[in-house]
Order: structure tokens, then sequence, then C-alpha cells
């Protein structure tokens, strides 16, 4: 590492700031925790997709600086210590970063792997990368907004040609049909029961009439129970059609900007199997390990979210709910209008904005597309 | 209400600050919604004794001026009215103040009623008022904070010799049994279980060892359930002596710096009913409506939270369980220096601290005192 410049310990040169309250209130904080870290690693298909990323590709690797953006326990570091990089930098805002470095130093990588606490907005490294390593990916890909962070660091860090891992990310919707859609609307259902019931209280036991706030809180029901997207484990046989891919990102190219702007597509699902009508949309993605056009990996390596009759990874895939259903037929298409935006109040959350029509040849083609929105929390 | 002075609308001229972005984000952003507001409403334990300690006392708000500290959906403020109140003020910090304009508009007091939108730190009134009503309470009386805010009122407004509803505080402890001690234990247990099977996965599939964080994800699960106090719905049968009054607060007169100090007591617990050890800590308050020395209500009306055969108030009690059960025979007592404080990171969260020994003339009295803390999230 070079030495001189600002002077002052290696620690304090590099160590940047901890992340503002609010953002540390509303996404930083979980991090922090041994448990969740858990969870993320014992994710198998997440942390093995990694794992053969960087060893399939260890002549990548070698000798080769890299730095790890949002390191939580250390392991990608290490993973890249063990390909034999000669130098990785890894960088986490939490104090997670404490027990990245006890791991470190237990696992005898403390000689090639230096963990810098800060987030990658404040932090100063001595010199650029080869390789920038990141698991960033949210549920639906982009929730939690953290490839900003990632392409921030690319655009402050990565040389020329260097390589991002991964380097690729597509996303994905399929029709689909589930039982929780039912279930949601009688929980909305009860809720305004139970509003009609409080309204009675409220004017025996107190006079004062609460009817005026019936139309808010409907609304603030209705887009709790129908327009909040879940989690999901979904089974390949709840899909209704095959996942169209509505966004495509190339890491070592796409700017901020672009990134920040709002997603904008247009696809034709089709519809395969329909036993049913769609009650549903399923959303999920996946990340390539391609390596930067100079610098290719020599054995690419694919972490899919896709419905999986093995199981699923710790980010399930999103499903959006929609009532009433649409009706469809095999061999139709849902033509769709797909916007993904960010939350104003939140800008690591997200909006999904769908408008759908029925094309094809069946009874069930609609001229009028219907607007559907869901927030993603 | 004056004319005059600052000028601008009498909106602008009143209205507040947000609250800052951390602090919504932690404390005040459930309250924006009206489900909350309903849950809260709904709990006619609470509600209803706030009717009565207004109604049955109307004689005191006849023709006053009144200052709503926190006032959610305005139901305080719309009381307040109801009894005869010349003026109100009712200031809500998150956009809950647009449902309580609507509420109190539908109800016909906007002649009296006037919502106030912004943190009573920032908001202007302009002029003092006679009483201040405010349900301020949180889990274990102080959890959130909240009364710091009452206080800045009644400093910034208050004439003097007004008064405060509610006017006195306490803070009561018993020992009890509970089943839920040993299923936490069994988490906990099953959680360290997990640990270690997990710790072969990552030696095995990546060759990395984790056994130097175990010690640390211990403490972390330990802490998290061993150490975290909970919500109970407490029956008066689980108690194993009458509640011990450890604070009590007289609301008129006591100062922010008093209330943000550590609380410190030193008290005595009966031992009555032993047919097992005791396995946790019941915390519960109680509040008062006596109005003031000057200002004396009427018909002074209690809110108990005490453990109830015929059900909780929404605040329920909070459990504080422990491990290993402290042995006692009835006779004995429980001589506790108790400690509550605010967490650092947090302020509108706590810490409790008892050392406890066993007082008596049975075998199980104890001459070391045993430490116990949790923290209130």
């Amino acid at each position: 590492m070079a030495e001189g410049g600002r002077g002052g310990n290696k620690l304090s040169r590099l160590d940047g700031k901890a992340p503002e309250g609010s953002d540390f209130a509303n996404y930083f904080c979980t991090y922090a925790y041994l448990y969740h870290q858990k969870d993320m690693l014992e994710d198998h298909k997440r942390t093995g997709a990694y794992y053969n990323a960087v060893m399939q590709n260890r002549r990548q690797f070698k000798d080769k600086v890299v730095l790890d953006v949002g390191t939580g326990s250390g392991i990608l570091a290490i993973f890249s210590a063990m390909a034999g990089a000669k130098k990785v930098y890894a960088v986490e805002a939490t104090d997670m970063a404490k027990h990245a470095r006890t791991l470190v130093a237990h696992n005898k990588f403390e000689g090639v792997i230096e963990v810098v606490q800060g987030t990658i907005e404040t932090i100063e490294l001595p010199e650029k990368v080869d390789i920038i390593i990141s698991e960033w990916m949210g549920y639906f890909l982009l929730r939690e907004s953290m490839l900003d962070s990632v392409l921030l660091a690319r655009d402050k860090f990565l040389k020329p040609g260097g390589a991002l891992y991964p380097s690729h990310a597509r996303m994905f919707m399929a029709p689909m049909r589930t039982n929780a859609s039912a279930g949601r609307i009688n929980d909305f259902q009860n809720a305004m029961y139970g509003w009609s019931e409080f309204l009675k209280e409220m004017k025996g036991f107190y006079q004062v009439d609460l009817d005026c706030l019936s139309e808010s809180y409907r609304k603030e029901q209705k887009d709790y129970y129908m327009s909040t997207s879940a989690w999901g484990n979904v089974h390949p046989s709840q899909l209704m059609g095959p996942g169209t891919c509505f966004k495509k990102y190339d890491l070592h190219t796409i700017t901020i900007e672009e990134l920040k702007a709002e997603l904008d597509a247009d696809i034709s699902m089709p519809i395969v199997d329909a036993c049913g009508p769609v009650d549903a949309f399923c959303g999920w993605f996946d990340v390539e390990f391609k390596g930067s056009e100079e610098n290719p990996a020599d054995d690419p390596v694919k972490l899919p979210t896709a419905p999986d009759a093995t199981g699923p990874t710790h980010w399930g895939q999103q499903v959006f709910m929609l009532h009433p259903s649409i009706d469809v037929a095999a061999g139709d298409s849902l033509a769709t209008k797909v916007k993904v935006a960010r939350q104003k109040v939140n800008h690591r959350l997200l909006e999904l904005d769908l408008e759908v029509k029925v094309t094809g040849n069946s009874i069930h083609a609609t001229s009028e597309p219907r607007q559907f929105n869901w927030h993603i929390d």
C-alpha cells in the first residue's frame, strides 16, 4: 500500500463515516446482527454461487487487487483471498466490520484482507482495484438500492477494464396463481367489518362519529392488504407461463443516473397453463458472473432465483396479488407495460405499476387495459 | 385568538416542523396510520378512562383553553370540546393531523378545536393554556419518552396553576411465574445448536472457520432471547406477590432533567404465593387524573394497567424473564435495587437493571445479590 499522502494511521485514512441516522434506522441496522449474516451465509444457493464464481475463475483473481462492497461477515473477501488475490479491501458500513476483522484474522488472511469500516460513499482507498465483488441484490433485485453504492465504487475505484462480480443482472415476471390472494381479500374484508363495529362503539360510548375517516381507512387497509407485494416461495407449478425478461443490466456500463431513473418496459407474457385465472404476478431476478470484456471469467456462473422445485434462495420471489383476477385461456398473452420506480418516502423501497391487456384469440381478450400498483416495502 | 403579531395566516404561524428523519423512522412513523389509531381508540379501558376524566370533571374544562399534546385522531381534543372548553389546540407531529382536522370538522367542533401540525418542540401558540391533556404513556410507562414533550409543553404553554390530565403516574413491579421463560431458553438453545450445524457447513463447503464468532453470536442470541423484555397479558394468578411501587411522578412538579436522569429505587417485593420459583418480573404503571393543586378535579379518575382478570389494556404488562429462576418461599421478600435508564443508541427505548437478594427466614435467603439486565425495545 502506498505510504505518505494524508498521513495518520492506515485505518483512519481509509475508514469512512457511519451511515446517516435515518438511513441507519430504515436500512443498515439489521446488517449489524450476526443472526442476519448467518441467514444469508447459510443460503447455500447464494453463497455457493459466489464461491464457485470466485474459485472457478481463480486465474482472474490471482495476484489481483479486489474490493468487496458491503463485506458483512467478510466471506467474499475471504473467498477472494483463498483464490490468490494479492490484496482485498473489505468495506462494511456497520459494526459487523469488527466481526469481519475477527474472521479474517482467525482464518489467517490479515496479510491480504484489510477491513474498512464506513460507507463506500465516504471511504478512501490508496489504490484502484482490478475486481469489485459484492452481494448487493435485494428482493426483486433492486429493493435496498444497494447497487447505487456498487456503481459508485466502480466509478470511484475500478481500473479501466476491471471486472465486476457479478457482471450482469436480469429481472423476470410471469403470471401465476396463488391461494394467498383469497386470504388477503378475506383479511381486508375483515378489517372493514371491524371498522364498522368500531364506528358503532365510538358513537355509542363517546358520541363521536368517525365515519368521515372510513374512506381513508378503507384506502389504507386496501393498500396494505391488496397493494403490498409479498415474499413468496413460489412452486414452478404455480406459474401459468414462462418468466419473461423485462430488464437487463450490464453492470460495467450502466450509469448511476440510468439506474435511478424510472424503469419502463413493454413485454408480452404468454399463458401456457390456464386451469384458472391469473390472480398474481411473480417477479424474480438472476445474476451472472461473466467478468468484464477485457478480463472475462474463464467459467461463467449464474445465480438464479426463479421458482425452483428444490427450494428457494433467501430472496424467494416477489408475489404481486391482484383482485379481481384476470381470466385467460392457454395461448393468450398478457401485453404489459411495466414500470418500476423508487418510493418517494424511502428511496430504498420500490413501487411497481403494471398496465395489462389480454391479447389472443380467446374470448378473454380485452381492449381496455387494467392498471395495477403495488409497493415493495 | 390574538391577531397581529408575526402575521401570515393562522395556520402557518402555529404549525411547526415535522419530526427529524431518524426519529420519524424509529418512532413517529406508526402513528400516521389509522389502523394504529384505531387500536388505541378501541382500548376502551384507556379511551373510557380519558372520557370519564374529562366528562366527570367538565366543571374544570368549561370555558377553559386546552392543549392536547399528540392529538393523533383528535379524540381527546373532541372530549375537551364536548366538556365545554372555549378553545382547544390539538397538536400532532404526523400527517394524522389531517385526519384529525377532518374528524373535528365532521363532528362540528371546528369553531373550538384548532389542529396544529408539527412537533411540540417547534410549534408556537398565541396564548397560554389552562389545561394540558395528553395520552403519552408507553410500554412500562416511559418507553417512547413522550413525557419529555408533555413537560416541555407544560413549561412552554401552561399557565401558573394550570392542570395536567393525567396529573400523576406510578410504576410497579412484582415477581411472577410464566411458562414463557422455558420457551425462551429452548429457543436460545436451538439457536446455539443451529449455529453449531452452521459452523460445520461453512467449514465443510467453503473451508472457512467461523468459530471465532461463536462467543459474539452466543452473546447476541442470549441478549435477544433472554435479555429482551416482552409484552404480556399477565393473569393476576401469575403474580407471586402484590405489585410494589418503585416510582411516583407528580407531572406538575417534575423537571425534564429529573425525568431524563437515571431512575434509581430500592424496594422490597413480598412473596405471598410460592408454588414455584420466580422466573420473571412483571412491570406496569397507572396514571391518575386529579387536576392541579390550584384547580383540582371534582372527581378523580384512575387508569390502571395492572394484571386484570377482565383483560389487559393495549399496554399489557412488561415481562422480564430470567434464568435460572429464583427459589423463594412464602414470607420471603426480594430486596431489589431498580435502575431504569434510556438506551444510548435510541433515547426512546429503555434498559432495566435489577440487583436482587432474597431476604427472609426461609432456606432461600441469599447473601450475594444477583444482577439482571434487560432492554425494553
